[in-house]
């Protein structure tokens, strides 16, 4: 059990360092959040095409797991932000999640530059879905595809 | 596209405060990344069974995204560290992430307290599937259910 | 080349039984296809408690893979109709599947009796998510994994 | 009860038609099996690029639903086939699926000619992910994305 509290919980002293930084409150709807810019900042949008969008993310160390690779969690955070952005330059104004599927292929390291593509797939109703590319931009290996499935509450007038 | 741009590309003063944070190395594959705290501190291990692992997270207003609901992202961290931490409790020392996925069914704000389950579904040769269930704690109402598989490389000896 | 044609494409004389099978067409919205018959034909609904479906399946001859085991196909089938009959208990009269994902953790050979268990995770508009566990009845080892959202057309008013 | 026991037990004499079907026994591993005829018969390869497959298939009255569409089960046959056979093709012997997801973004009814393509999207050890698309050719919507991850069990060693 030591060992399970060990991975997850965090009690030592880098803790409180991630205690200490201030979340001052961002206006709701509009502002982007504190976490938005943890996990994006440094994202640059280089095209737009309909229904599609390519972007360059060079690996920052903040989002770097145990092993030095780019979390897992944080390829989770491009696939739904990414995807989340292309339905919403498509012009569905509020969209929530639904559902989100990611395989992961390879990895990437800290200053690794990437492509990150968000596609929209197709549209049924309120409900897009859309695929996510992360590849490797000078390798143009594929680190990781995922889908993200969105519904537009406002789009279906429920 | 300056929409789409304003959606991703942080350009504003708040962004400075993300680079301001200093991210300073760890050792890698022995200790947590700023990462891992920044997406987990606080979390709490309540209980251990065989394959399943009990978890307590009260969100923190870090994780919220620009509507002050707990961040897709966040919540795939959650499926990414929980499910990997109720595989590595049953003895498979590294995994890799292979797969996973995500239906989101309800939403949480800063301050709710949920309760996190992590299950081992099964394992075949080096390769795990599990489950992690995000779930209001006070309502018992269900945030979002994840699958998240990984792959034991030194269990294959690959 | 001559390997995936002959992977994939059946030319051989058993290719002519299937030709040969008459498919009467059934009243649409109304009747079962030939389909469900053939994917379903002797599950047996053992009990419904709310959102919660307990079925019995004994895998026939007719369902195997070259391998001689249930096919992942399939287990799909069992995902996407036992994932669409919960709902519909629930109440919601017409649904569109718009995701479903599965993982495979075991297998299962004709004549294995399974237990399969369709939940409702819960419903956000007219989208609805549901979970199907595929496990072995005589050994309770869990053989798939399945997730299958569905969006209810008339629920939305879209 | 009912309803949802209507809604999937199939007591009427439909059923009695799919239980004359004999299904002979095949040679396991090495021969295709009855399923795999019932679901791909009529498949056609029409070319192989490295790590691509290109398929086109009309929709057979035998795969529709009570709607009339070509069943999501089928169209997961679909995912699970041409995803293995991509890998096949790539030289790896035998394969276990072990992750399935899959987007359903339209609907195709009999008659309608269907582009299915397969694609390798990285191989990381044993574990190989492949990406199926499946489209209208006459009018290119994309009817289905999925995502299908194989394990071969030989190339490990396991």
């Amino acid at each position: 059990m030591e060992k399970a509290k060990a991975f997850l919980e965090l009690t030592q002293g880098e803790s409180d360092r991630v205690s200490s930084l201030a979340f001052p409150p961002h206006r709701l709807g509009t502002e982007c959040s504190f976490y938005e810019y943890y996990s994006l900042r440094g994202i640059r949008v280089d095209r737009i095409e309909p229904g599609q969008l390519f972007c360059t993310f060079k690996v920052p160390p903040r989002l770097t797991d145990r092993e030095g690779k780019l979390a897992s969690g944080a390829i989770a955070n491009l696939v739904d932000e990414v995807g989340g952005a292309v339905v919403y330059v498509e012009g569905l104004p509020m969209n929530v999640s639904v559902d989100m599927s990611i395989s992961f292929l390879s990895s990437a390291k800290a200053g690794d530059e990437l492509e990150v593509i968000g596609r929209v797939l197709g549209q049924k109703g309120g409900y897009s879905g859309t695929s996510v590319l992360v590849k490797n931009k000078t390798t143009g290996e594929l680190i990781a595809e995922g889908r993200h499935s969105l519904f537009g509450k406002h789009a279906s007038k429920m």
